[in-house]
């Protein structure tokens, strides 16, 4: 591989998402010949040291980076945060069981309605009422309840839980969009989920951290591809397993690692957001969508003062290289994601963007 | 790409396996930059206007390689052919219903072990007590059976259904190791699935084909991304799908499509096999492990009439670069996968391995 990737784009997209240029060149490379064995990575066996090397790196990089205890396991599987809404209910929540749910937007929602069909669900709390706005902080957490559940950063409303509440009750998390961009206490935890294709890889495989001593305690039946015992037991290989996307998320862990771990992901994180969230608050044109204090700093909302304007802002955008800028439908408007591997000069870019529509169009 | 892609390796992996040398180019060509959008195909997203097309047209192959009629809709998933191994029973089979199971092997017993939590299984026939060596073909379908499953193809013993039955019961069939490898009449298929690791791509993606009025008859619950009308009412896009596999499973499939479509491969199959199941009836120091009429064109399982002498050969493999020969633990000996990708000249390398060494020692 003699050819160099040049990034011509700044890439905001919400998911699948930017991935470090460096993730990127290393993956094309082994698409072509992996380490060595004159054959592709997209076709040699997961039973091959070369492979297992790979799913064994991927696991120990994230115990290291989120500083996980013995208590806990790391598995990659399949079919997105969408599979864990009721794979964590069926593996966890008795039938005269509650587990209660924080509704916190989109994907709240759909956990909620999975978990239904395996025991009580309680929703503590929402924010449903002003468009998921804002994360909602007064509720009293039932102390007999299995677990409670929460969106830790929603990728759709742009809002963040930035403190996990005080409680002996284990947290049941989707971190799709904000898993290893800031510390965490993870003794908090009872279930960590995350689709990959957002900080962590390409779309195709599912980090997910159990604390093993919540499992096998519902009393029901589970399909063996269903019951988490099944892949600790296999080191997530009890079948085959989505070989490349584990690949490409165990070199951006590596990334992360080599980029000095969590802790510098959040300080670059929060350089990135405050140059953001400065500009949508000083910008005459522009405002936020969300209550200042839960800001996300992974996926910036703002819309425009004149949302007559929006369509030429976005094209200002296109012409200057940034894509995926478009906000979701839910909330309209503008959405930056700017996950770990997204630079503060795009940030910049889009500030610049911004700017010159400003002064322009004073 | 200025880089040429060169083939070092045979590449007899029973899978992930061997893919075409033209898909793994373009692989790599898109994990650099994608479709001319300055971004890699690994962080696009998934609703953008050059993925769906990619979707659109790996679903529309599939229809048009395999023949299918509007009865049938195409869907990509994930998880692999072990979780159709519930999900099928999930999706079909009534609790008081019975699903009758022919039992050919590993996968046929997975299988069989799974759709249990869900009704009545009548395992039909089987080759258990050969240890797998042959197809069971004397049995008779029960009229009011829910569907009889069957795996076409069984990778670890190296059989294959060249027939499949003439009945009414839909018929749910694994095709992991042989699907579009050959022409077959769909209609008699209620289900079709396939891990892609074989014969359609890397692994990281599922392949399901479902006959549309076989469906919503359980009256059971089903979370909803074990629903197959989930995936069918949003086109394989309800959640994020495994873009990258589903990408080159659709350039493996536009290969297959360009190269004469599955009359071609079964043809080209037909005469690889012919040539390395030649050798080995002809040789004096190898022997098949199956019943003849049931040899597999996909995997050729053979051993050594002196077992002593295996560990020699292997080495004779390995100098003359084929890789993945070694035997399943099961049958032990040696298994050749020679799946639609695999040229001809490469078994011809194998053939002549196997020549030489048998008189080296004679």
């Amino acid at each position: 591989m003699n050819t160099v990737i040049t990034k011509k784009k700044h890439n905001f997209y919400a998911g699948p998402a930017i991935l470090p240029a460096s993730v990127l060149k290393q993956a094309t490379a082994a698409t072509e010949d992996f380490a060595g064995m004159g054959l592709s990575i997209l076709e040699i066996s997961h039973r091959s040291p070369q492979f297992t090397a790979v799913v064994e790196e991927a696991t120990s990089l994230a115990k290291e980076l989120l500083g996980l205890s013995d208590d806990y396991e790391v598995l990659f599987l399949t079919g997105g945060a969408s599979s864990q809404f009721y794979m964590a209910p069926m593996n966890l929540l008795p039938q005269d069981g509650t587990a209660c749910y924080i509704n916190t937007g989109t994907w709240s929602n759909k956990a909620i309605k999975e978990a239904k069909l395996f025991g009580n669900v309680n929703e503590l709390a929402s924010s449903a009422e002003s468009n998921y706005t804002f994360i909602p902080k007064d509720y009293e957490i039932p102390s007999d309840a299995t677990y409670i559940h929460m969106t830790s950063n929603n990728t759709v409303f742009g809002t963040q839980h930035h403190e996990f509440p005080e409680t002996n009750v284990p947290i049941v998390c989707d971190m799709s969009s904000d898993i290893f961009s800031r510390p965490i206490d993870v003794s908090k935890f009872g279930i960590i989920y995350c689709g990959a294709q957002k900080n962590m890889g390409p779309a195709g495989v599912t980090l997910v951290i159990v604390r093993k001593d919540l499992l096998g305690k519902t009393g029901r039946p589970i399909p063996t591809m269903l019951d988490y015992n099944t892949h600790i037991a296999k080191g997530s290989m009890f079948n085959t397993p989505p070989a490349f996307p584990i690949y490409v998320s165990m070199l951006t862990m590596r990334w992360v690692k080599e980029n000095g771990g969590v802790e510098a992901m959040a300080e670059k994180n929060e350089a990135k957001a405050k140059l953001l969230y400065g500009e949508i608050d000083s910008n005459p044109l522009f405002e936020g969508t969300t209550a200042v204090e839960d800001r996300s700093l992974m996926n910036v909302t703002f819309k425009m003062k004149d949302t007559e304007m929006e369509a030429a802002f976005l094209e200002a955008c296109a012409a200057a290289d940034c894509v995926g800028i478009k906000g979701h439908r839910s909330v309209g408007g503008f959405r930056a994601s700017i996950y770990n591997a997204m630079p503060i000069e795009s940030v910049q870019v889009l500030v610049d963007v911004m700017r010159d529509f400003a002064s322009q169009n004073a």
